[in-house]
């Protein structure tokens, strides 16, 4: 891809740690900029060699110019904030830039985010949604990984006003991070993420939430690695609850409506369908690997 | 604890080899035996240092003799079979002991086995249940573990009739091999392993078959670490659910309960009570730890 002059990266989390981690690997970049609320987040960022300058204000981050020493002007700018405050930091950005910039997001959900920023932007931006399918129950730029998306999934998902050129440039920078990409709709990522994500982390919480404090003892490995992703930011996933609720509740249904069925057949001692039900399981998860 | 002349381990499968490797590196016997059904995995057994001798059968297992060189007399017999042949492989090594013998088990459901168990014994053997809780979704004597009990807990279930020095016995048995042991009855040991094991694997194979073919491209690290363990032996986990399908009955409509509730918080856009349960969930899974 065409070197970019500069990426902002706004919230310098681990997710926005990792993309400059991969980004500076990658060489995609003259420079990569973060900004965030935390000076101790943005110290370790720094620290971690994820970015290369530090701002806790936007209007300074996105004023710091770096094309004195480059002939590339591209930037793109990208908020890693959790789900709830995407809309808000995009359309800041937006009203600071000096000239018409690609934004993009790495949230959870897709929807809501994309409705919200169809209309028209300041500064003539545009913003087309990311969602790197990466992440860990752990939080900060310090927990920031160089890997994290290397050979995994980011769906990228244009509204029908997106420009081609857009879509193509956040097609190869998140290859250029290591990343497979795939084109989606808002509506058909929230659906499969729903299933795919949501459900699991809410499963992972209720499930851990049933024990009692006596039983908290006696868990194995099976029930550790299943209730991990329960140690996740309880914000980032209001956020994401909140803004792909019609999804999650579906999910829910179809999985009671599973485990009803699960019951039904053990009810009736009916072992040959719970056998069924384990051997596909097994199957299914043999072929997802890892 | 007084070392034992020979222990001999019935099924060399995961578990059964891990008990010989780290009986092994306890040197709490001078002798290990391993009898399996297939040569294969014996000579696994075998290649993997898990045991001294193997044979196919049983009756040849029992008879093999290490007290030509030893002064020690005491023999254990652990049967590490699927949880639906335990009670036959018991009352099989029973009958062909000369000697009165402690027999023990390391299957995942205690109630129907030491129920079936509680009458006299062939050659007046008594038999103690116990459950290592370790293990992996893998199988087989090749995956065994010198360190899969090490800071484990292993459950030892008495009945009211059991000696004393047999539960001691265990209880340093399984304290040689690295784990902790706490004594619970049959039914406790049930009830709480079907919530912190027994659903946790149901729901692991329920969320795995939610997925279509389609889905399945977008599962993240999140999802693999929850549905892991549906990898695991569909005929083990048959048997466990045949052995404590009521518990399980019970720990579903707990889970059931428990998504139902969480669904009306959302319905209700209630996201302070949605948050409230994702905190929750998080304070206990960070203090689990790992």
């Amino acid at each position: 891809m065409k070197t970019l002059s500069k990426i902002l990266i706004i919230g310098t989390g681990l997710i926005g740690a990792s993309i400059g981690l991969a980004a500076k690997r990658a060489g995609v970049a003259d420079c990569v900029v973060g900004v965030g609320r935390r000076q101790t987040n943005l110290d370790a960022a720094i620290e971690r060699g994820a970015v290369d300058y530090t701002f806790c204000d936007l209007a300074d981050a996105i004023r710091h110019d770096t094309t004195n020493n480059t002939t590339n002007t591209d930037e793109l700018i990208i908020v890693c904030t959790p789900v709830g405050s995407i809309v808000e930091q995009v359309r800041n950005a937006a009203s600071l830039v000096k000239q018409p910039t690609l934004i993009t997001d790495a949230g959870s959900t897709k929807s809501a985010i994309c409705e919200q920023l169809a209309d028209t932007l300041p500064n003539s931006c545009r913003f087309v949604g990311s969602h790197p399918i990466a992440g860990s129950e752990r939080g900060g730029a310090a927990a920031g990984l160089t890997d994290l998306f290397d050979n995994r999934t980011t769906i990228i998902t244009p509204s029908a006003n997106s420009f081609a050129a857009d879509v193509s440039l956040l097609e190869n920078f998140w290859q250029a991070l290591g990343s497979r990409t795939v084109i989606m709709n808002p509506q058909s990522h929230d659906r499969v993420l729903s299933r795919t994500s949501h459900l699991p982390h809410l499963l992972a919480a209720t499930l851990t939430n049933l024990l009692t404090p006596h039983e908290r003892e006696f868990v194995g490995t099976g029930f550790l690695d299943m209730t991990r992703i329960a140690s996740g930011s309880p914000t980032m996933w209001h956020d994401i609850v909140a803004a792909n609720a019609e999804m999650i509740l579906d999910a829910c249904s179809s999985i009671v409506t599973n485990i009803e069925q699960l019951k039904s057949y053990i009810e009736a001692a009916d072992y040959e369908n719970v056998t069924k039900l384990l051997e596909r399981a097994k199957t299914v998860r043999d072929e997802l690997g890892r």
